[in-house]
């Protein structure tokens, strides 16, 4: 099978793509009702039917008169009129009777008794009167064609007595997930199961380009069942997306069938994630291979699929947000692909500083967590920290200007401190972690690239951690004594009793920087053990709540962490020291709002009980702010 | 009744209604399928279900090793591994069996025949392998409380096996037409009716919040009526709006009734239009007056209605997006209100300009055909031209740059070449015209605030006016000779012959600038009239269109016109000249992309047969380029 992976620059291939597709089967159009109309597309320019106003009428509450009989009023020569005669009452909106022409406002009607009204000024032939057609003329074109219809548009649509109108029908875009290995994700799923999601990933995209989309079953990994599928699709809908086996793989089919049904254009794109997407078509639509992890489904839906739709409906949609951020972390990239690097952002002292986060293609939570994606271009190796980027936002830009970024060591407690902070601000306030651990997070606080640091504080003998971290500028929030030792499997079948059995069976280490990995490199540095001896030393998890379930999978005997987390894991706990955790803030920072809201919280009872149901925390100390100065330390 | 008109700023109303409001009943939540919950809030955060991937996974195509059994390959020492003991077959998403703990890619393997594989590059522990929990962690908070649900969010869920999220409920907001003059779009309308619009303006921009707006029937001006309807709405809804009825007028009712129900907060701002909205509540939730003319409608809704629902819903939709624009005609304004003028945006050489448009607050169109608003600040008198000003968007920025400006004359051939160049080029071009008649056009095109200028060029004894809009700059596109004369009633009842006749009876006259007001100019100064002696010489309208639609309806007698718009309205048609009617354009631009489709629409035979059909139009020298060169003048 002739499957041979491309790498074509992103904007090359798609104008390569838009230019070949342009001749393809233009959408049609379809009278409907002005009900149904809103963010249609227009196919013809939409004309008046009535002018509005249809008649005369008063633009004011007052009285129409005949502007003739008024020319001598002034405040010496009151002017008195007869009702129906001379004068008749108008609100706005009344049509003025053909023998009047001018309006005068209540407001400059000196008396209006026993059907006589008294007047002191002129009135100017016309004044206060809409004329007919002064808003829509009759025949006049109000709505242009290509147009997409807004409420406005709506508004002047019905007082134009416009009751339908033509419009592009709907556009209808199918989406087939392959897969033998996925199940509907009402399945209880087994061992080799995927659940599939992506389907529903794509309809929330598509419906937000103004498309409808239309999901089909699954279709195993069968050449034939995939092929009729797509066929029954392109019958049903204007374009189809085949979801995964976009590849090469043993059994990746969609460049074939494509091949097969139309023709492929496209198969590899020089980005990353993405790169196997697949533009091609048939019997006159689009079909498009989209690879099957969802972050690079996602980037081939964000930037192929949409502006192919956006072409095809005549609709526009380019609501991207961008802004520009300090990059916090250098980006390594590679030349061979543009690639999309997603980001936390957080504003701190009216700088948004852009974080870099865990980039896998198949973490479907890097784009949740992201707030906002930064393209690397291809011929660039990697930008350096402290760059201004531009970046694409995926959050409002309020719900950024309102997240406190915190970065530094995970615990059960912050994951808490978040979910309360937002509720007991209904959702005004939020917490955004990045976990890299207490030494990493004490830099960034220094660096002004987030707003708190959540650390631990270690004393050791050779080592009284706090000093590290606490100087003038930053101050201290205690929130726990917390017990740090051993986790191990349920009923501790191995009989570990002390890090010298630790370091014997099957470990998973914790990145440097954190408590558990300054724990115990300290312990192997004193007895000179050597690292490469240590089965799993290499393996890094970034939280306690990683490493628990590594060894609840027995893929480890045992790692170093808190109590707290083997609990929730229903882990074994052998106690070995206990440590400060805290979180610092600057200490200017003390006086904002955002800092108030968060000792609200750590100060409540309700939060004290909730932490306290954790287990292994002293919380005698919660919420002592410990501001440093210099002098007193 | 106490109806006191406030004029409180737009910014202190807000924030004191939306402080009053805060403790009003919150929305409650509800467990929805997953299915449902795109754009929904979380009311509490989301837990994983399941780890993603819950099971150890090949992250490539290739073959699942012990990493321990290939320490000691090289190139010099290719190993051999036998399937099933040795290694195991497996593509990307695989499960890796308990005693495997490594993956080669298919790439590296340097041959796989008869069970047996070779490899020669040793493989570190976990190469390749996605573990348990590498994207979510059974237990993990996925999705913050208070977060708006988007596509990602729901890939997400599905794969961390969420089935139901509790969200906060739909948020309701009832719309009540209220007003005795109103009739529903189906219906005839009678002199004295209006068709009701407001509540589907009101219903598309609710829908745009991410709300669900349900319009109840119209009340009419009845006190009882229209407060029955208000409880009912109350009943149903999470907020009531009550349009129109707003002001101090005889039948303004909304006032007394929400002071009726609950508390009226504020009662006018110092907003133009919009000034008599009504800020109060009942029964807990809040209660809208909103203004009946469409515009000040909208303004109110845009500016009250849509923070009060975003705050009420935890929704945050401010993708309202802003352009900074050099103003192109000075702004006067009330130090009383703040002021929203809508302008047309026209993005030449590089830079927008904006131009207010016809701004009565009655006038849909204006909201139709603007592409943005400007707000003056209350303090501010006015902004004079050439100003930098920001501009907030009501059409997408891209649609924007694909638009033509024409500024200048009005004629039916424009809005053919309108319509004809958007069709041909599929929505890609479009033509944006503001009539401000010739001469103002001529200046506006100079000032780089155009692209095109539609303009007549009469040839009279005194004025060559040809001679004043060339100059080597700019170019004339010729479009045709068209018939100028009398427009009189069908049947001409006052036998109408010639301009001696025309001042002695009703007209209605044109702007200054217009072909047809300078050859009215010329007369009456040529003959010594006085034009105080002519009966409606002040009153202007800005269209042949409007002209011809005063006579239809015995407004005017007659006017000065041209012959294809008499036609069009039915009228009779007095001929007096023929003058050149065409197109100016920098002669720069004739080598621009836009001027090459406006030529081929101009060129084609389908325009040139269409603008035959209107009557009155030489089309001799039609799409003829008058490169204007001074040496040659």
């Amino acid at each position: 099978m002739g499957k041979y992976l491309m790498n074509i620059p992103l904007e090359d291939g798609l104008n390569k793509y838009l230019n070949e597709i342009k001749d393809l089967k233009n959408l049609e159009g379809e009278f409907i009702d002005i009900d149904n109309c809103l963010n249609k597309v227009t196919c013809e320019p939409v004309y008046s039917k009535l002018s509005s106003p249809f008649y005369n009428c008063s633009a004011m509450d007052g009285i129409a008169v005949k502007a003739k009989s008024t020319f001598m009023a002034n405040e010496q020569n009151i002017i008195t009129l007869k009702e129906n005669i001379g004068y008749i009452e108008v609100d706005t909106g009344d049509p003025i009777p053909k023998d009047f022409d001018a309006v005068i406002m209540i407001e400059d009607v000196l008396s209006k008794e026993n059907k006589i009204a008294k007047i002191y000024k002129p009135a100017i032939p016309w004044q206060h009167i809409r004329c007919i057609g002064e808003d829509i003329v009759e025949q006049q074109m109000i709505i242009p064609s290509f147009h997409k219809i807004r409420p406005q548009d709506i508004g002047a649509m019905i007082s134009a007595r416009v009751q339908n109108v033509k419009v592009f029908k709907d556009f209808k875009v199918g989406i087939i997930p392959t897969g033998t290995e996925l199940i509907n994700k009402e399945e209880t799923p087994k061992i080799g199961d995927i659940i599939e999601s992506n389907s529903k990933l794509f309809e929330g995209l598509i419906l937000g380009y103004g498309a409808i989309p239309i999901i089909y079953p699954i279709a195993k990994d069968d050449y034939s069942q995939i092929k009729k599928s797509v066929l029954n699709a392109l019958d049903e809908c204007d374009m189809v997306l085949i979801s995964a086996g976009s590849s090469q793989g043993r059994e990746d089919y969609t460049h074939d069938i494509i091949a097969d049904i139309g023709k492929v254009l496209i198969h590899g794109l020089a980005i990353k994630p993405g790169k196997p997407a697949i533009l091609g078509y048939g019997e006159n639509k689009p079909i498009i291979g989209v690879p099957g992890y969802p972050v690079s489904a996602w980037v081939v839906i964000e930037n192929i699929v949409k502006p192919i739709i956006n072409k095809l409906t005549y609709k526009k949609y380019s609501n991207t947000q961008y802004i520009t951020a300090k990059l916090g972390k250098r980006i390594m990239s590679s030349l061979k692909y543009e690639e999309f690097i997603r980001v936390k952002l957080g504003k701190v002292d009216n700088q948004y500083t852009a974080i870099p986060i865990k980039q896998g293609a198949g973490t479907i939570t890097s784009l949740v967590n992201a707030d906002g994606v930064i393209r690397v271009a291809q011929n660039v190796e990697g930008i350096s920290q402290g760059s201004i980027v531009k970046v694409e936002l995926l959050k409002d830009i309020d719900e950024i200007d309102k997240t406190i970024v915190a970065i530094g060591s995970h615990d059960l407690i912050v994951d808490l401190i978040s979910s309360e902070l937002t509720k007991n601000s209904l959702g005004q306030f939020k917490l955004n972690s990045i976990y890299v651990g207490s030494e990493h997070g004490v830099l960034a606080l220094k660096n002004n690239e987030c707003h708190i640091s959540p650390v631990h504080a270690i004393k050791l003998d050779d080592e009284d951690y706090i000093k590290y971290i606490i100087d003038e500028d930053i101050s201290i929030i205690k929130l726990a004594k917390r017990t740090q030792g051993i986790i191990v499997k349920k009923g501790n079948p191995l009989k570990i009793e002390n890090m010298h059995d630790l370091v014997k069976y099957r470990i998973v280490n914790r990145q440097k920087g954190s408590a558990s990995r300054i724990l115990l490199d300290n312990f192997i540095d004193s007895n000179n053990i050597k690292k490469s001896t240590i089965n799993g030393y290499k393996r890094e998890e970034s939280t306690n709540m990683c490493v628990a379930k590594t060894i609840q999978n027995d893929d480890a005997d045992c790692a170093i962490g808190i109590y707290s987390v083997s609990r929730a894991f229903d882990l074994d706990f052998i106690p070995i020291c206990e440590h400060e955790y805290g979180i610092l803030v600057r200490t200017k920072d003390l006086k904002e709002d955002y800092i108030k809201k968060l000792l609200d919280v750590i100060n409540s009872n309700s939060f004290k009980k909730k932490v306290d149901s954790f287990g292994g925390y002293d919380l005698s100390q919660c919420g002592e702010v410990l501001k440093c100065d210099k002098s007193t330390n």
